[in-house]
């Protein structure tokens, strides 16, 4: 396990400004190879840094760092790779660019090709935002890209998601004191509203019903009030900026935003041909299956393949839901890696 | 169609309170007939007022003026019954007393009993927090009352919607301006804030996927941002006080938080002997059908019987999903009518 930063230098990012002195962080786990062919990349998802991937790769799984040369790149706005929180003025703050996906999936192929040297990708795997990378990396890079999964995530934003994601946004920056990401202090009431609204779409009606919240993660509560408290914790060690910068990738994501597809969503979706299984939750409040089923009715090598869960979103968390459910999503990518 | 109020003196509220010159908003259609044997009720439901119930009323409809006498009981807090923003100090604002579904019901009743002279209700009809109503109706007045449907709505607030109900409330008062309730001005930041999260509660994934907001009730909007300002002017001619009170009802609401069942829930249900026949929307993202299922179960006479409406929680909204929802929910009423 090893983490290190690529200086991408004054990085094009889709909204036409340069990101000054962009810095792209990373975790690798296992050796790559003499002939560079076990490469696996993983990137992080909302609110997540390369730790929290951590969860997904072990000894005896399917992401096996004992076979596999797994990179795990921080996403921008992820408070290491650059981020408004990391960044010099005059793109501190609220001032940082817009990044979207392809941002992402860019600075990740100059790491993978330039600094790494990769040819090819065995498989890129991915949760959430993480699972959108996914299909911006099979679009843009099918050459190179053998396999992917999409967990939990779809190539583009669906008008509920993008509006869900509004409304958090929009409960954070009801708080004055953000002050347009001036704040002095964090913004305390907008943060708990945030992460309170959240809490309720990231497990399903019926995680909460059987009162799985009060033993999420191996852990214990006593009530709702606790496990909000553990919940609000796992935003508020970002900054409110960052928090922000992501929810804007997030709300960007469209696989076929880029030049080569011009905005034709099935043009870049009929482009993937690589191997795909994708893996939503039955119970995913707001990446449901229906929006990845009409995704994969436009890809030709993939499959749907639905996680029989009750934890909504989480279900593709690693180390988060249940052992069933990682062991599910193990299945798949094992399946994709015997054939990539 | 007549409007009256009925003065109810010092209320006892659940919460131990007594509600000063409480009063009770409340609109009829029909008449009465001389053995008082053709009385409906139906409550309104959140952040409505006896006028939105009329979308259902009518002659043809299964609730239908000229064969019945409905009463539609405006909620606490609805700004037309006692509310935050029509009690005098030192009641007023964010210093009125919590209400329960119980409260209303109470006040109801005697609307129905003192004023009216009834004995007996054919049905009990509501939606959302007045399909909440009908429970608490059946359950504590089984002899008057001969039959419920609950639309979208539940005998107890799950967990889940708690949740959601206290991301929306937290949305609101996170906006400083919101002073606790004593604000000048409405606390606008907060109020976009709770209607834009709401909106995406309200509708299915699906719902917003085939772009069907951009339709809603007959309208025509050009974009999400103009439908966003549709449904916020739902709210916003509220009262925010209003809004949180009839909240903090919907978050209260419980069959069995009276002495008569002692916060048994199972007891609470099987009392309702009468026929029920319990309409959830199969895309209801808060008041799921798998809520109402386990009630159901509970419940001697009923039957659950699911709207396959892609509306979500809205498909229960007279007048606002589709003709076909609207008459699903017709035939049921018809149906527990002819028997009752």
């Amino acid at each position: 396990m090893q983490t290190g930063c690529l200086e991408l230098g004054n990085f094009q990012t889709q909204s036409g400004e340069l990101l000054q002195d962009a810095r792209l962080s990373y975790e690798t786990h296992g050796e790559l190879n003499a002939d560079k062919s076990n490469a696996i990349v993983y990137p992080t998802w909302y609110a997540g840094t390369h730790e929290d991937n951590r969860g997904a790769i072990g000894v005896g799984k399917a992401l096996d760092p004992e076979r596999y040369f797994i990179i795990v790149p921080d996403m921008f706005c992820n408070g290491l790779s650059s981020s408004p929180s990391n960044t010099k003025p005059p793109q501190d703050r609220g001032r940082f660019p817009s990044i979207t996906p392809y941002d992402n999936v860019i600075a990740q192929h100059r790491l993978c090709s330039e600094h790494f040297g990769l040819e090819q990708l065995q498989l890129v795997v991915g949760f959430s935002m993480s699972a959108q990378q996914a299909f911006h990396w099979a679009a843009l890079f099918p050459e190179m890209v053998k396999a992917i999964a999409p967990i939990c995530g779809t190539s583009k934003t669906s008008p509920h998601n993008l509006l869900f994601l509004e409304g958090i946004k929009r409960a954070l920056t009801a708080d004055a004191s953000w002050a347009n990401g001036d704040y002095v202090d964090p913004p305390e009431n907008g943060l708990r509203a945030f992460t309170t609204a959240y809490a309720s779409w990231a497990f399903s009606q019926t995680f909460y019903r059987e009162g799985l919240h009060l033993t999420i993660g191996g852990q214990h509560f006593d009530s709702m009030t606790e496990f909000l408290e553990f919940f609000h914790g796992i935003f508020a060690r970002h900054d409110a900026n960052n928090l922000l910068g992501m929810l804007e990738t997030w709300q960007l994501a469209d696989v076929s935003n880029h030049a080569k597809f011009g905005g034709d969503w099935h043009a870049a979706l009929s482009s993937i041909t690589c191997p795909a299984i994708v893996l939503p939750s039955r119970t995913d409040l707001y990446f449901p299956p229906e929006d990845n089923e009409v995704e994969v009715a436009m890809m030709p090598s993939a499959e749907l393949r639905i996680i029989p869960s009750v934890y909504g979103h989480a279900a593709g968390f690693p180390g988060l839901s249940t052992a069933e459910d990682d062991e599910f999503i193990d299945d798949a990518l094992r399946e994709l890696l015997s054939q990539s």
